[in-house]
This record gives structure tokens, sequence and C-alpha cells, in this order.
């Protein structure tokens, strides 16, 4: 039986880290927003709140009975699931580590175009984030990618962590695209600097459901409502 | 053997999760900057990034060969480790769940003093903290703790989870304590809408080893460094 993912339908969000993962696997999911739309997300999830364990947010696995939300802790579902994780105890927290540090980035990420008001429009916080970004670009991003580049220097083939694909490696090509789409002068001039994380980005764009998912309607572009969004003004060389 | 906790020695901070934990469980651990310094976590922290493998930041626990790092990442560990999780598997993903919602507070809590520059001085942008608190206070705040209360409401006895207290519960109660120092007014407003959030935390607070960690010195106080800040031009009613 296919899963259920509900996400936002309109973008690759934080949802699309799980996407990823179940479109490199070849697992069957409904991405039931996008068939069943918004309304139908909101009803289910406050029907989860009622009985006092529903997610905090989508993305979330509706499961038989109860839930499954946080990106990090979906995707340790997923690999344990379906043999998606090392067998050593040892790398499975070393890649829950990395996985959380990826969401740490992300909302990082969505702090440069929203720091002072989440709820509120960027235009109504453009001379904030234009703050907000110069630190990002110049002092957040090169050291989460330096930690990035170390680990996928540390890895024992063109992967991170296994002789497989892990949804690391499928986070950490996601955590590429995005920012090329967000910070295309920045990451222009920083990307020479990380050859190991781009072999990973290269080593997941090659794998067969991952080609066949960028070619297909499944996969939505970027855009301005999402998490990463491309306003030139936040970017710089 | 005692575990060897790696953080920065002046605040409690994300690592305080971490030390009430093995605290309430009553597991020996080290606090090792507090013996040996910052100057001795750096030098540790950049010897574990030249392998390849190192902590992104502190808190994390220095194993045999290897280190853990993030919060719900380290605690998951332990939580394994030391037979502090739920026997059935749907309840321990809901509480990596929980534990991740509470990481994802913690990241809008420090955002709220630190919005535009996270490494600059709060003096340095107090007028786009202020705003930032107040969408903070009216709006992200409720919202959470809905869902906390919610899952409290939800557990099968004055815990949480399970007929016993877990990290989640532990999570819980710091989150109350730093919440009533950094909006003592706030928090009086809202608190009397949380009565079963303030069940959990009243029976951690209960708790043996976490009433003698109270009282030692090993707790250290709150204070403007940390990431429950007491701006007073923050709060309000």
């Amino acid at each position: 039986m296919a899963y259920r993912l509900w996400y936002w339908p309109s973008i690759q969000g934080r949802g699309e880290f799980v996407r990823l993962a179940l479109e490199a696997a070849g697992i069957a999911y409904e991405d039931c927003a996008r068939d069943q739309g918004v309304a139908a997300m909101m009803t289910d999830l406050e029907g989860r709140a009622a009985n006092g364990r529903g997610p905090y947010a989508p993305p979330y696995l509706a499961l038989d009975g109860h839930a499954i939300a946080q990106v990090a802790n979906i995707l340790q579902f997923l690999g344990q699931q379906h043999d998606m994780v090392p067998s050593n105890l040892a790398d499975r927290y070393w890649l829950n580590q990395l996985q959380l540090t990826i969401a740490d980035l992300v909302a990082e990420v969505h702090n440069v175009h929203h720091p002072v008001g989440m709820m509120d429009y960027y235009d109504d916080q453009k001379a904030e984030a234009a703050r907000a970004a110069a630190q990002f670009r110049d002092e957040r991003l090169p050291k989460y990618l330096d930690h990035f580049e170390d680990a996928a220097r540390a890895g024992p083939s063109d992967w991170l962590i296994d002789h497989r694909w892990t949804y690391g490696d499928t986070s950490l090509f996601q955590l590429v695209e995005g920012l090329r789409y967000m910070f295309p002068r920045r990451m222009k001039t920083l990307e020479p600097d990380y050859p190991h994380l781009l072999r990973v980005h290269a080593a997941v764009h090659a794998l067969p459901g991952i080609r066949a998912y960028l070619k297909s309607d499944r996969r939505l572009p970027f855009n301005e409502d999402g998490i990463f969004r491309h306003y030139p003004e936040l970017d710089a060389d």
C-alpha cells in the first residue's frame, strides 16, 4: 500500500526531503494534498490534534492509527522500515545527526527572508532580511558547508556514509539545489571549495529514481513561497 | 564509566536538555568543559572535525572513537542505551517527534533576541528583536504551547507518553522553566490555559534526581548568554 504523505502542495519546502528519499528508493506514496487540496490537509491535521498526537506542522506520513511528523523523524522511520539506513549503529546516529544539522541550516535559510516576522510577508521585512542575508552568506553558510564537506570527504565511497545512498545523501543533494536557486552568485563563488559535497550531489542526481523524478511533474519548481527563495537583492558574490 | 558531555560551561543552553535527562536517570557524567574549560572543548572539536565526523556544535557526548551530537540525537541514544524510551515503536517516534518540535521552539526563542545577526550582540539588534518578540509572544508561543498541552492531555499518566518519565518530560520541564525566565509576564497570562503541561512540569520537578540537581551547583542559573534570556523590554502581558 502506498504511503500517504501530507505536505503543502505548491512548494518543495521541508516535504521535499521526504519526497526525494521516497523517489530514490522507489517507494510508492500519495502526495495527498496535491490530490485533495490544502483544506483537506487542514481537516486531517485538526482531527489529529484533537486526539493529542497530531503533527505540529506538515510534512507528515499518515499511518494506520497515527502520524509521523518532523522530517528527520520521518526519514528515520522510512530508513528503518525499508533497509535504507546503515547497519552499523554508530553510523545510524551519525546519519541522524547530519540530518538534524541539515534541518538547522534549513531553519536558518528560512530566517534569512523572514527574520523578524515569520508570519508576515517578506516585503514587510526587506531591510531586516538584507542584514540577515549578509551574515548568512558570509559566515553561517560557509561554516555549514565546511561541515558537510568534511562529512562527504570522510565518506567510504561516492556516498556520505555507506557503500550505498542513504537519506543523508538525498538531503545534501536538496540542500545544494536549494542554495543554488536562492544564492546563485554566492554559490558560484563557494562551490569550488566543496568538491566532495558536489560529488555526493552528482551521485544522487544520477540515481535512476531521482532522474525520473526530476523530469516528472511530481517535482515542483522552486518558487518564492517555499523555503529556498530567490530574491536577487539577498544574493552577492 | 561516566559519560563525557561537552557543552559551554557557563550556560544552560541546549546542553541543559541533556543534563536534565542524565540527572533524572542518575546516569554518571562528566561535564567536561566545566572542568577543563572552553579552550579544551575547542581543541577537542577541531580534532573531531579533522576526522570528518565532528559535531557541528556542542553539545555532544564523547564516546570511544566517535561523538554523538544534536540534542534529539543524544537523547535518543541515551534513551535506547538506558531503557529510558517507551517499549512501543509508535511511542518512540512520537517521543522523537516531540523532542524535535521542542528543538524548533528553542531555535525560535533564540531568534527572538538574535533575529538579524546570530553572531552579533543583542544590543546591535534591539529594535528588530522587539518586533520579533511581539509576534513570538502573541502567535508562535501559544501555538507551540497548545501543541504541547494537547500532547500532555493525551498522556496515559502524570507523564507525557508512558507510565514513567521519558526525556520528553524533562525537556518540557526545561521549556517551561526557560519561558518563565524569559517571559515572566507573558507566561503569567498564558499558564492558566496549560494545566496538563504544568502537571508534567510539576511531576518532573518532584523527581528525586531533579530535586537534587536543582539544589546543586551543577545547575547553572539562567543568564543573558544562554538561549532563554530575560530582557524585560521583550516581555509583555
